[in-house]
């Protein structure tokens, strides 16, 4: 068979070892890059070999990209196809198959599940793609045939949207590949149904990576009055009334995100339980503090206020205002859930500002659960530094 | 009224904000040591004053510890009493009731509910105190007569065989203080039933910290292979029993634990499908390595390899030896579960070494989920570092 596969070369002083041991990257920086090797392709399969020339592995290159080069297969020769595909989504869906009863769920998390760049979330039978690596748009055709091939699913989205693409250096679009698809999908989930507008893109669409913590916020529920703070399409209060919460007030700053998630709760037969609050989640916190409002759980899932080193600061700063401004709306001995899904700040610095804003409030508590992304959303180990979601569930005393 | 309380101070140069904020702690060499300070009869209650004599807070001191005094009250007036311990009690038994069905589960976790250095596990009717904080020690018997007031149990063992206990320069006894005791108690957790002989003391007791990964490896055990090593009573393995598995093995060291696990599995109706190897946890791998043995979820959950910062070194190299023992006992697409409960070993310590020894037996994978102790073992947030429980979740490939 000839190959006319381009090979790449790291330079000596890249980090070799950790590749070797599974690191899936290499950056430009590492990588002897010369006319040539500028001059492939984005998406190009090629080969990986060491400074002395030994073969590391089949990779994917984007010359654009700082992540120059991603591991997609540790065997030198393999056939990056349809069928090798077909062979990965097997084994994600193993998985999925195991931990869910439905079938809803992130199927494809990207290097994790060896597929680099590639997201995919399931809803039934429909799936959305989002092709954030350069090779997975120019064999978007055989993902989406492999995808049907594997899972059953009719329906395909392309969803282009993600800031990731930017980063590679890809173009912003929204396809269906496969099927049709109209209304909002119906997605089961915890108990409660949520809708998702999956053609609304990244604003009315669903994220599964906060099911287990959805369900941790439901076991403190029955009962409750529940404020969820920065809802979208019902996420932490949906739950929560499937859970037995006596009321749930969701505020969001999207208006279409809110009508979903009013559609949801009355989907569940629990309209007269859900209010909702369109305004910015700062604002409204101040509102509902200076009404002396109080509740017996809140819940505040901002989108990242550190989505990169350089917003660090005023990240944590910002979710440092939130916990402030929550704790007081939290009743004697009711709970507080305060998320970050901020890749800059670590657990332990979220925790801090969580913390420290509690304290400037005059409360004091416990932490008693710490969650994280949900099962469908594994890490490269590798790579699990970066895991981005962190829910701390704390209880504030009297 | 005439409170005969001594008082101690900080020197200028203590954590004093931290302190404020609450930090729980004052560690000797932040107070002011004098003569009549070092005479304070251990477990006394003490007003806590900082450098300018403006009180802080009630406190227990005990000159004999590192940590010379533990806040117990933020209000520098409060009365240490019998209500004041069953107020504490109530508040702590009001989130256990919320989140667990059944009346078993670890009531009081020490400076996190508010009654430091105590730890009280709950087994329906009866209940373990571990007084492991002199003040504790001083009124057993108020917290004895709280505890069966508040929870209504009828039974109260003292159990002092911590190593928290030397630490604090007390004793070692086990007594029971309230009610009978007689045979083992039945304790139900996800579903499966285990036997807890609490005169036995910490070797065939029971720890309720692992039920969420418990609960978790349940998930993935239906017609599942499963390995427990380290298995105590039966901890992993009952609950992959109730999960589902074919088949679970359980290896410990100590023959009265796994004949509690026997029963344990027998009073399941599953014994059947359970079996058990007696020996040292690294020749079982090794021997079961040897055999070629194949396992769908293997679970290692060892006593903690690094206790105190000076043995980090070695429990590090332990955690990662166990990994690459245990990693080649599961079939390809399988699970491998790796617990730590060291305080010295942090997450990113702990993940590192598992990661690493997966890759010297030559597997790669996902880490799925990340798991800690459970609620009923709360944090209090200053000292949430110390998060000593951690289960890694690993698939592996082929």
């Amino acid at each position: 068979m000839t190959d006319p596969r381009p090979v790449i070369r790291l330079r000596p002083k890249a980090e070799v070892r950790a590749i070797r041991h599974g690191f899936p990257w290499v950056f430009a920086d590492e990588l002897v890059v010369d006319r040539r090797t500028k001059a492939i392709v984005p998406g190009t399969i090629a080969t990986l070999e060491d400074a002395e020339r030994v073969p590391l592995g089949t990779v994917t290159v984007n010359p654009n990209s700082k992540i120059i080069a991603r591991m997609l297969d540790r065997d030198p020769e393999a056939q990056i196809d349809r069928a090798w595909i077909a062979a990965r989504l097997e084994r994600a869906l193993a998985m999925r198959a195991r931990l869910f009863d439905q079938r809803f769920y992130r199927l494809v998390h990207a290097e994790a599940d060896g597929l680099p760049g590639v997201i995919i979330d399931r809803f039934g039978d429909a799936a959305v793609i989002q092709p954030n690596a350069a090779w997975s748009e120019v064999m978007i055709e055989d993902l989406a045939a492999a995808l049907c091939e594997v899972t059953g699913v009719t329906t395909v989205l392309k969803n282009a949207s993600g800031r990731a693409r930017t980063l590679e250096g890809l173009g912003e679009e929204t396809v269906l590949l496969r099927g049709a698809l109209e209304a909002p999908i119906e997605v089961p989930m915890n108990g409660a149904t949520y809708l998702a507008d999956l053609l609304g893109g990244q604003k009315t669409g669903l994220f599964y990576d906060q099911r287990p913590n959805h369900a941790f916020a439901a076991r403190l529920a029955k009962d409750a009055r529940v404020l969820d703070v920065f809802t979208h399409v019902g996420g932490f209060a949906l739950a929560a009334l499937a859970g037995g919460a006596a009321q749930a007030l969701a505020v969001d700053s999207s208006a279409p995100a809110l009508a979903l998630a009013q559609k949801g709760a009355e989907l569940m037969g629990a309209s007269d339980r859900f209010d909702t609050r369109k305004g910015d989640a700062f604002e409204q916190l101040e509102a509902l503090g200076a009404e002396g409002a109080q509740f017996d759980l809140v819940i505040c899932d901002p989108p990242a206020f550190a989505p990169a080193k350089s917003a660090l600061h005023s990240g944590l700063r910002a979710y440092e205002r939130i916990a402030r401004l929550a704790a007081p709306l939290v009743a004697p001995g009711g709970y507080l859930v305060l998320c970050s899904c901020s890749h800059a700040a670590d657990l332990t610095q979220f925790r801090s500002s969580c913390t420290r804003g509690i304290g400037k409030a005059g409360r004091s508590g416990q932490l008693i659960h710490t969650g994280f992304a949900g099962a469908d959303h594994p890490m490269q180990p590798q790579l699990a530094e970066s895991g981005y979601l962190k829910a701390l569930f704390y209880r504030l005393d009297g």
